[in-house]
Order: structure tokens, then sequence, then C-alpha cells
């Protein structure tokens, strides 16, 4: 029996499987730094102190020893990667376990894509648990490949991977007392409920707290921090690609609050994640801004375990799990050995394992884009001469409702990349069903040619933006064989392509294949005029119809501030 | 439905049932004090902020608004109170929720004692919450009124009341991975399994926490803390009756661990209970001794609450419990006002609740003393000339085994209170069965007369020990016809009652009259010559047969460093 093992080792009376030696252990519980020795079995720690004897030995040289990270809110999808290769990356940057919301593969696969995401990370270097998304459509406005129902919800709850209920991020309705999401969260009352309210503040805020949601990674000032955390909500400090919070945040921090607070990266692109790192990164700058080591540590690894309720991690102390990194010094934080389970899962900043089941799970979910062709057509019959143009901003994901003149030719509306108007398509792509909605964009600045990506927030249909029909066509087209993707053509040529065969959102490549493939898809889109620092990121935002204020969907224009639909043709 | 109606206040829709006003909020999370309001609905917070309005207002004067504080480990049954008089007293100390262990009723009841222990608390002024007592019974060389079965455990660990497994003294057990040990902890493998481990340290106390056990009441010195809080577990500062740990453990504290440490009583009897209080006793204790106020009050509220995974209380914040205290400052802190659930449950230290169901709930098990008295003989053949007595300690719980001669006549060893040599008697009181255990204890002092007492850890079976045959038998037979309780007795008189009918361990009577007759058989003893500070607490512990060396049960003399019986007499 292991636990009788375990025991037998922690008194001494049986050798370790392994045992670490000459390290100096970061105690962040009590704040001690001391030399000592660590006995792993089966797995876990079972004593700690330099009588430790084991059948194997590492000699750690010196190293400072920390409980492994724990990234407290992360969406994999965001990387690109099949959730084994991003567990590689993760772990080589001394990330032990994710806290994954599956909120994109869920749109698209429902819980079958949940699923997917725990079977995919199984065996691997990091410890994949999960929130399960809420509100899953966000609404009936578009069409998704999936919806998940209470008796759903019910089922993953009890899943021993599942920590909680996601973000919650119909804030207004929960404030409100929807029904529907007042149910959600008392399935989840024996879990944790995770937030997600930019902005919330004052009576409403409180009215959210009230209804038992206990974090928000979405602060982006003190005050907000504040306020969160006199409602008793804990906050996770994000630092992802696009949000950076960390630095405006660590003001709010003191030794009281400390527990209160962790760190996640919520979305990271496989470039940052290459380049910059995980969790580590977050450190660093916690370090860099004058935190006290211990307590950057703690907000990385006990914090999160605490607020998840992992008993059995977070701490290096007997029966938990040997999940730790080694360091060279406790300013600089490069991770240079990390264990996962006892095991080591990464050397020098490199990946120890194999991402030997990427393929092979790949092949199941490569058949999710499903278009009927003979219905695509992107010509849009003229209705008027003014039309509701998607008006970008830069860097954010709120939009403006423009009502611009059209070009119009032959009774139909065009493009006008000269007035940077190019057109819009949403093809629906999980049910064959030919429906495509239509519209306009402004202020993505391309002169020519079209992008075309399944990343689209939150129902990932075939996204297509461009100049001219035959671009978009071609783009459109050449993502859709690669049974998902991002691409970018001119006329008949696609001049860069992505594939993301995975729910056409992942990738089966290797993370320095996306983050190239990533970058030479920004620079073909900036060379054919693109203005924006993302141009992929901003364009899988237009389709999204919860954040204000017109998006498109297959099903049509949305205006967001009302949630209803509205003509693209402004009446005369 | 609640839900609904507490975010319509929350939001400021619909008024308050209650709003607190002009107060000072101690945010223990925040370490920030501030002037505020709190609006309370169906008993729990819904907002904080002087915006809130209410249907009923109370002016708390500018007092200091505490959450309400919680007891993390206490046995009922010390208190020698009915648990619903414990609860108002409890309460207006300003103790809102209580982690019980009634490990005492379960040696006599059973599981049934267990259900008594959550029922007689129902609708009163304090949460009582129960872990489930381990070792019941401690041993087979007792007899006890009950066990508790694996089965029973596992009803028991579902109890929405319950929140894991209580102590687990037979740490020995533990640490050599004793099976049932293991099993039992494994059933609670999902809720918190609490430890008692007096002195163990170094590999063994590894083990002990690698088992799963998360905390320790029991540390008596900076180094046992120290040494449990690098293994992880939690340490509760424990300030009893007989038991003074608080300020020899203070050093231990830092604003690292702090989230570590918890405050208990464990054992307090009813006078110390009226003179010095509840927890709020250990708070002054703390901030006499210079700990901040709002870390005191952390250890006090936030951590046991944490630690019991009581997500629901702890914090005065939206949605959790309104149990709150006013105090006039943070030094002396003397509760004027207890909250429990948005009621006012104490008023100037007194209680403001009534035990109405005191005295209901007492009749269901005042019959638990069944004497079979044709058999109970106290006479004890001579087999020898030289007999083990049971050597009392003053003020430690460890006895030594002396052998020394006993007067002999006519066949008979007796008493020889000139040489401070008392007879001893455990009359099994459970099953009526006739079995009496005899033998002598040295060190009480008594110069004439008898104690008796149905408190004798941990079977409570009924002990008497005195001067001569008639004192014995008129103080048991004087307890037995009370139902149970402790008697002082000299010849045919009875000097001093306490009658404890329930259960033979608790009184049904108030916290005045129960301190009250616990002083007047204290007293009486004394008059009887005994020299102990507290008679019957070192009485009755004679016959707990695991604690070293020598104990009597109502089997015989226990040797308990080899855990056999051995022979009154010794061997020529």
């Amino acid at each position: 029996m292991q636990q009788q093992r375990l025991l037998a080792v922690a008194r001494g009376d049986q050798p370790a499987d392994l045992v670490l030696r000459n390290l100096r252990l970061v105690d962040i519980l009590n704040n001690e730094i001391y030399p000592s020795a660590i006995a792993v079995c089966d797995g876990r720690i079972a004593a700690i102190g330099e009588d430790c004897c084991g059948v194997e030995e590492h000699d750690l040289q010196g190293g400072f020893v920390c409980p492994g990270l724990i990234d407290a809110h992360v969406h994999i999808e965001s990387s690109m990667l099949h959730p084994a290769e991003f567990a590689r990356v993760a772990a080589a940057h001394g990330v032990t376990t994710v806290i994954a919301n599956p909120h994109e593969i869920a749109n698209v696969l429902g819980v079958e894509g949940i699923r997917y995401m725990l079977r995919a990370g199984e065996g691997g270097p990091v410890d994949i648990l999960l929130t399960v998304p809420s509100s899953v459509p966000a609404t009936d406005l578009a069409t998704t490949g999936a919806a998940l129902q209470a008796r759903e919800l019910l089922q993953l709850r009890n899943h021993p991977q599942v920590v909680g209920l996601g973000e919650v991020m119909d804030f207004p309705g929960v404030v409100s007392a929807k029904e529907r999401l007042l149910d959600e969260i008392s399935l989840f009352g024996a879990k944790v409920v995770d937030g997600h309210c930019p902005g919330l503040m004052g009576r409403n805020l409180q009215a959210y707290a009230a209804a038992g949601i206990s974090s928000d990674h979405e602060c982006c000032s003190v005050a907000e921090a504040q306020a969160r955390l006199r409602s008793g909500m804990k906050i996770f400090l994000r630092e992802g690609s696009a949000a950076h919070n960390l630095r405006d945040l660590l003001p709010v921090l003191n030794q009281y609050n400390e527990r209160w607070l962790s760190l996640c990266t919520d979305d990271k692109n496989p470039a940052d994640l290459l380049e910059k790192g995980s969790i580590d990164h977050l450190l660093r700058l916690a370090l860099e801004a004058g935190v006290p080591p211990v307590m950057a540590l703690r907000m990385a690894t006990l914090n999160p375990a605490e607020h998840y309720r992992l008993w059995d991690r977070g701490l290096l102390v007997p029966g938990r799990r040997a999940d730790l990194l080694v360091v060279d010094n406790l300013s600089s934080f490069q991770p240079q050995l990390v264990y996962q389970a006892g095991r080591i899962v990464a050397r020098q900043g490199q990946s120890a394992t194999t991402a030997e089941n990427r393929r092979s799970l790949a092949a199941t979910f490569d058949d999710t884009v499903r278009i009927d062709w003979s219905q695509v057509d992107f010509r849009i019959p003229a209705r008027g001469s003014r039309i509701r143009a998607i008006g970008v901003t830069p860097d954010q994901l709120i939009t403006a409702c423009r009502i611009m003149p059209a070009p119009i030719d032959k009774g139909e509306a065009l493009a006008d990349p000269g007035h940077d108007l190019l057109k819009m398509a949403v093809i629906e792509r999980h049910h064959a069903s030919g429906r495509v909605g239509l519209g306009f964009v402004v202020g993505l600045g391309l002169q020519q040619g079209a992008m075309a990506s399944t990343v689209a927030h939150d129902h990932h249909n075939l996204l297509v933006v461009g100049a001219d029909d035959d671009s978009m066509m071609t783009a459109a087209r050449a993502v859709a064989e690669a049974g998902g993707g991002q691409a970018v053509a001119l006329a008949g040529e696609v001049l860069a392509l992505l594939p993301l065969p995975i729910a056409g959102l992942m990738s089966t490549g290797s993370v320095e294949q996306v983050a190239s493939a990533h970058l030479e898809l920004a620079t073909a889109a900036r060379r054919l005029g693109c203005s924006l620092q993302d141009p992929f990121m901003a364009v899988s935002f237009l389709g999204l119809e919860v954040i204000p204020e017109l998006k498109l969907t297959d099903r049509g224009l949305v205006n967001v501030n009302s949630m209803e639909f509205v003509p693209l043709f402004v009446e005369e």
C-alpha cells in the first residue's frame, strides 16, 4: 500500500525512491531558507532533512528549491498549442500546475472538448486542472459548435480534475440575480467559483461577491483591486500577452492581504511564452518591483493552491506532491531544474519530456471546420447607400459603430481599402449550415488581400476580412482546408498559413513552429498594410458579440448595447 | 428565493433586514479600520457601506466591529454544561462558532451521543460544528458505553455540521502506519483531519504529517511548534483550564506563518469560562503580549475558518454570515454586543438568549448510569503484602507505578490514609455488568471520606477513591442516583454533589450553578485533606489507560507502557 510505504520512508525505515541533496530549501510558509535534503516516494515528499537516504540521489549543487509554480488562470487555447506542447513549455518555466479554463474549445466541441483537454494533458509535465466554462454559448446571437447544459455542468463538476466554475463573465447577469446564473453558481457551491468583472464597482460589485464569486483577474487599477479585497474577493495579478496588469496592481500588496493574491497569465501567445516565459516571468517582474522573494513565491504557489483547495501542493512538506523547481538565485529566478511529481520535467529552461501523444490526440478533432461552400458568397446586394461599419479601436476589444457611405457598383456594396473600409464575413463552420454573416470593418489598415481565422471569440466561426472577395475566398478556403487556422492571402495566393487542426484552435506543431508561423502571419498582414500590433488578435475579437459596440456573427450584425441584430444598411 | 433577495439588498434595490450603523469596521484581511455600516439580510452580510438602509437599524456608537470568534478546538463536555448553556456562555464572550470534538459523550453513547450534541446546539447562539472523534474506544482494556465503527464514521462524515476527523490521538499508531488508522484518515480525505501529538518530533513527526494530519494543538514549546510548521502542520495555540500554552508559543508567530495559527481552548471548566472567558481571553493575552490586534484577530477568525474550510465566515464581507462582535477598544477586548447570523446573542458580556431546550433535551440521556449494585464490593482480598499503587504527579496526567506495602487486616488489603494510600474503584456503569476494577492510589492527600465521579476519561465509568469503603459507597451511590455526576462523601453523608445527568458528563443547570457546585466539590475534597489544585480533574484521569504509567479501569490495573493488565499484588 502506497501510504504505508510513504510513512516508512518518512520514518526512515525504508530508503526513498529519490533524495534531492545539497540544496537550500525555500520554506515559503515560515520565511526560512536552510540547507536540507528532500526524500521523495511515489511522487510525493516523504521527509525533509539531511538524514534522508534514497535509491537514487540528485546533487542540486546548493540550488534554491521552491515549490512548483501554479498558474491560477490560463486559457491554453490562446497559446494555439496542443495541451501537451503547452505543458512542455510551461514546465520549462517552472510551472507544474495550471488552472485552465477551456472556454474556447467548449464553444466548438462542448463537453467533449473539455474532456479532450483533460485527456490531452494526462501524464504530461504539468498537472492540468480545469474550471468549467460558464456561459457557453455567451448568447444566442451567434452559432457555436456546442452548448453546455446544466446536466453537463453537473457531470463535469464531479470530475476530480475540475476545481470549480470558471470566470463567470456575465457579471451584469449575476448582479441582477439572473436565475440561470445563480443556479450555475449554486451547482458549484462546494467548489470554487471564479469571477471576471472588469470595471465593476460599488454596490454592484458587492452583489457580485455576495453571489459567491470568489476571485477576479480583470482588475486594472489599485482602486479596483482594493474594492474587490474589501468585498472579500481574491485578486489574480495578471500579466498576459495583451493584458499587462501586474506592475499596476503590485502597490495593493501588503503582508496582510498577500494570502488573497495569486498570479496568472490568462492569455499568452506562443512567441511570448517562448521569449518571456510563464509565471516565472511574473515572478521576475514582482522581484524587480521589490516584492520580497518569499512573498512573491507565495502568490505563485501556496495562495493559488489554497484558493483552489489543492491541499496536496503549494508547500514543500511531507505528504505533498514533489512538484518543485531549482534556481541559482532568488532574483533572476531562472528555473534550472523542474521536478513534477518527483520526476525531472525540465532542465536549463528546456523541456525534458516529449509531447508524444500530441499527434495521436490531435487526430480526434481535426474535422471541426464544416462548411457548405455552395452557399458561401461574399457579395453584398446594396440595400441603401450608407452602412454600419465596425470601427476598430487600436489595442482595445471595444469597437465603435461607424455610419459611413459604401461604394456601390452594379447593385453591390463593395470594400473600399483606399478609405480603410474592408469587407468582413463570418462563415458558420460548425454545422455546415451555409450561413454567412456579412458586413464591413474600418480601422484595420489592410490595403489589399485578406485575413481569415477560425479563432474568432467566442463562437469560433470562420471569420474573414479583406479588400476583395477573391482574396477573402483564398484565405477562407486555405484555413478550411487546413482543418482550421489562420491565413493571409492576396488574390489567388496564400501568403502565410498557420494550420490549427485541433478544433480549429490549436496546432499539432511545436512551440517554435507555431511562434514562427504566428510571426509570419503578422508580417504578411502588415505587408498588406495592416497597421495593428497584433493583427490576428484584433481580428479574432471582431465577432465577439458580448463586447460593445458593434460586432458581426454568422447570424448578422449585432448592436451589443441593446443585444439586438441591426441591419447593415442604414435606413434613409 | 433567498439569494435573489440578498443580491437585491446588496445592490441597494431593497432595504436590508437590519443595518448596523455608526461603527468602525475592523477589516482583518486588509488591516484597515474605517467607519462604515453593515447591511444584513437573512442572517448574512449583504453589503458594507454607509449608504445601506434597513427596516431595522442599530446604532453601534462608534464601536469596533470584528468577525465573530471561532474556537478551533474544544470539548464542550469539559465545561460540564449542556451544549445550549455552553453556547450561551461562549456567545457572551464573542464566540459565534466552535469546532467541538464530542469525544467524551461518544465513549458513553456512541453515534447517538454525537447526534445529541448536534441537536442540543441547534438554533442556539453559537454554531456548533463537530469533528468526529477518532479512537472510540481508545483501547479494549476498558469498557465504554459505545464504539464508533467505520460505518458510523462514514455516516457522520457526510453530516453538514461535521468538518472533519477529530484529533487523531493514537499518534504512535499513525506513525507506524496502523491500517485501521490510515483507513480512518483516508475516509476523511476530503475533509480536515486534526492531530494530537504531544512531544512527537523528528522523522516520526514527518510521518505523522505525511499521513495527512493537518494540525496539532498539543505543542508546549517553540521548538515543537516550529517543527510542526516546517512539516506543514497548522498549530492551534491553546489556553485551557489546565493547559496554558499560548504565551509560551507566541514567539513562534510571524507575519508569514500567521495564517497557519489558530486559537483554541480545548478544555475549560465552568468557573474558568465564567471568570476568564473563552477565545476572548486568549485574544486579551495575545494583545498583552504585544501581538498586533488584527493579527491576533485573524488567529481567532479567518485562520480557523480557512482551516475548517468554512468559506461562509471569518471575514466581514458580502455573502458571509453576519457573525460579529462589537468592542469599545482593541486592547481590553471586552465584547459589548455579539451578533450571530444577524441577531443579538449577547450584551455587555451577558447572554441575550435563553437555553430553553436545555431541560427537554437533557431528559433523553439521563439514564446512562446503569450499575448492578449487588455485585459492587470494594473489599480487596489480600493476595500478597505489596501492591502496585497509582502514583499521582501534581499538575500532570502522567502517573507512576509505586510498589508499596498495603496494610492487611483479616485477609483484606486496606486503605492507609495516614500514608496517603487510598483505595480506588472503577465501577462499570454502561451495561450494568457488575464489573468493578479495584486498586490503590497514592498522592491525592485525602485523609478521610471519598470522591466519586462519572467523568472518568475516556470510558467514563464510575470512578471512586476513598479512605474507607463506607464513604466510597456513599459517594458512588449519590452520583449514581443523580444519573451521574461528582460527589464528595464522608461515612454516610454526602458533603457535596454536582449532578451531571446528561450522559453522566453534563449538567442541566446554569453555568453559575455548575461553577458554584464545582467549587463546593473542590472545597469539600480539600477539607477532607486533598492537596491538589483541582481534585476532580486529577481524579478524572486516574482511569485513562492511554497515558502512562499505571491506570485502573473496570477491567483491572493497566501498565500503559506495555498495554497489558498487571496484577494488583506484586508476586513475592
